[in-house]
């Protein structure tokens, strides 16, 4: 299928050169001029602009952008996607928005007989290089259907989560829930350390209880519990604190549209915006135990 | 063998009849005669206060009672246990209490000559009854090895957590992270559905992703998504609003003691504690998502 | 003088009156057709859009709209003033919006020739018809000398607070530090009244000690305390608890915006938002320790 | 007058002089024998135990102990004051501790027929040395009337709360609001800093304003807003982080035992329980600001 792909960042780029591996014709678009002719010698054309590649013989078109300004701005601008594009293609878009922008990008896409879907993902930029992504879709069922093969180069968990606007719901509510569960496990960890317990034997404990959770499980914060994850590496890697931070916003500002308590969920935000602003925002989201430890070197 | 039991009220009766049930023999002291009447019918002796008890010919002495002060008062009272058990025996409290109350009792047990383990259980009355019980222990471990076939009788999951007091650590711990839980996964089922998701779904792709806990498996709060949960039959049953409130407010004081944060944990205290205030205490612990949602009718 | 004003709301309709009232001459738009009649029977002309305004002849403009979204749709948009108005006509912006957003109508207005100040009051629709506002001026100082004469018709204390942008960050600096002290003080009160103590005889020590604050001294929200505050009479009339949820929401916005945490600021936010949820946001912001009370009837 | 003195700490001793220089006959003890014999130098008899001091032939006792365990152990232990002191000697305790226990000892000293008011100060030891404290005092208002020419030797203002107890409430519940209005005159103030404005203007601004309050017009933490506090010379001097973090622990676990939410107040209290785990205890409570500010030095 030939595919129209904006957006190569960190994520978007190794997502697009998996596309290319499942033999898709790919013709993308992205402000760095590096990032479009490193997709070029991988085998993709390219579009000199968003207006260009909505016009090119694209069936179906992905975007992976940075934030809602920026998806508005290319679905929508005057010279944008919207404006050229031919209906009947589909429109993907895979950036981590907030849900009610992400209702309205799609709303204007339909009233131009565009079906579109959001699909934002996790799994980090591993995934993305691996192909591994989960994708959390929201949209017509039956554009679902269609498109998840082409999601499936991509991903290996393909989820449909209902309307449009709904895999951004998904992401937004499991991402509260894990920066809250992580700074839980911090605490915990912490807690029981600072009073007497081994770390090791703390985590088997909460493991096979009601603590348990993917957060103490696969990937917990205090060193030496666990091989392969970043705290066993300085904190280097994984998701980044500042990430974390970005969705945690996502989700009080998606709650405040609806006029719905996140209390949790807020103050997990200040935590991590507290933790970013004393200069750990590159670290690993885990790394908040450091608030918490005072024999930590942070 | 000839065990000693103090404290027949919810918890205790029930792990008292199961040590009958395993052919132990019993003596038993509570101050409600009509709890001790209903064991003797099942087949235990009586005793008429904490110092018969003590005198008796026991080889181990279990308590289960409400909180550190009637600990303390049980163990070292003038009248209490220390003051007239025999050197040797071996002395178990399954209470609930602060680690460094438990810590001051066992040390006092070992002055005198006596083993002392803590061992806190989880799993509520029904656990109790169904002899299912997990018992966290805190003490040597050759007296650990020693005991834990009687626990066996009680429970199925025996733990060593440690030294003297690691069996509170763990306890408290372990819920402070299940409150943290408890009330993330209601702020992000809450706000997935006012954000306009089907519960069922959300809960399904949160338990496939890095949200997932016990409290979004096993116990979600949402009403519709598990059967057979307190959800499913109006927040009665399960682990009390008040029970978890007091695990909170052990593990905050716990963590003062030791001078360690704990910034979700103290909010998640006072999050129960306002839901308490509201006369909701008797609910079980996963009815805080009413505090989140405008159209439940608590 | 011959002044435009824009918007005509609870607060923008007296402030016009007042302009008229001081002698000015008025020509005033809204999209409520009663709101425009009834100040044209008070002496003012209509203008039929914010276009026809900006062409009228006016040397002034006063803008007084809901929210950021309107601010940037009124001088910004595609008929808008700054499309229309002629160079060295003077703006003044009364809304109140975060500051990043003012400061970007500012430089927008600067870059057309047009001098421009964000002026949010404080002072509550009594303040208005008064004439007793407070405003938070921001923009240059030859600016806010040349019409602070205006400003005094509809307000008492008009104060510069540096440049553009900084009448909105002094508004939302001072009223999400309200709305902590307003939370702080029903927590304290209803604290010592559930240990025993007299509400008013607690006021009293708090007032004349390191405790005291404006929500104590002149607003205390526990019934009984004072006369003439909301409090006396069930919390009905003063500054609403959705408004005050507004501002707290612009100053967690503005915070984010900056990378700039604030913890207490956040969680007041969240709380107002679980009040407002129970059905209470149009009862006076100090109605809050109703959350604090068992025997409040709320 | 002959009194009896107990507790010579930081705060006693300035305070014990302080009746000597009134002209009263002392007769102190502590377990510390140079801060006795510095007392005896400027006056006093000294008493080998409290014991004794009960013994002696004075009118009135005096307490200021760290903690309820010591007031406790003091007052009812085998060899306490109670034990040992004559009926009708009253008895005032200026220790800061939480009211449950205050009355607690109250109520045994009432039964031995002992006058007893419970009378904790404000003003730090600056105050305890000029003769300037605060006495917020509880107990009956004819003893009170009785003691207050004595009390007001070492303070300037002599405050009857109510009832036994309530002296200990009145400070607790004005000590929490205050950690709550330092820490949200903090979050304002770098807000307000971080969003671009001068901190004296923003000070102004707020000290004219509805969140004018004590932190933020006698004792800004934001340096170069005033001189002569914490602020102006590195939070050296003050109050202290610590003791702030002491009375936020006292009034949440005054809290519980009524059980009655107090949300920001407990997050105060874990706020600086972090800022103390960070090594700055020490510091003046106000130096808390600089959790917030980023270009701080801490």
């Amino acid at each position: 299928m030939h595919i129209g792909f904006l957006g190569l960042g960190n994520m978007g780029a190794p997502m697009a050169r998996n596309l290319l591996k499942a033999g898709h014709q790919l013709t993308v678009f992205d402000l760095s001029a590096a990032a479009v002719s490193s997709l070029v010698e991988a085998g993709a054309h390219s579009a000199a602009s968003p207006a260009v590649l909505a016009q090119a013989d694209v069936e179906l078109i992905i975007t992976m952008l940075p934030a809602a300004a920026h998806v508005k701005s290319v679905y929508l601008g005057e010279d944008g996607l919207l404006a050229h594009v031919r209906p009947g293609v589909t429109l993907i878009d895979s950036s981590t928005i907030d849900p009610l922008s992400a209702r309205e990008v799609a709303s204007a896409a339909r009233q131009h007989g565009n079906p579109m879907l959001d699909a934002p993902v996790s799994g980090g930029t591993g995934g993305a290089a691996a192909g591994t992504l989960t994708f959390m879709v929201g949209g017509d069922v039956a554009d679902f259907d269609r498109t998840q093969p082409i999601l499936a180069a991509m991903g290996k968990n393909i989820v449909h989560c209902g309307d449009a606007g709904n895999g951004q719901v998904a992401k937004v509510a499991n991402n509260m829930l894990l920066g809250i569960s992580m700074i839980g496990v911090a605490e915990a960890m912490a807690l029981g350390v600072a009073l007497g317990m081994d770390a090791k034997v703390l985590a088997g404990i909460i493991n096979t209880s009601s603590g348990r959770c993917w957060s103490s499980e696969v990937y917990n914060p205090f060193p030496g519990v666990l091989e392969n994850v970043p705290a066993a590496r300085g904190y280097s890697g994984g998701f980044g604190s500042d990430l974390m931070l970005k969705d945690l916003g996502l989700a009080s500002e998606a709650a405040k549209q609806v006029r719905q308590p996140v209390i949790l969920g807020a103050l997990a935000q200040q935590l991590y915006q507290t933790f970013s602003a004393q200069g750990n925002g590159g670290l690993d989201f885990s790394a908040i135990i450091n608030l918490y430890r005072k024999d930590a070197e942070a």
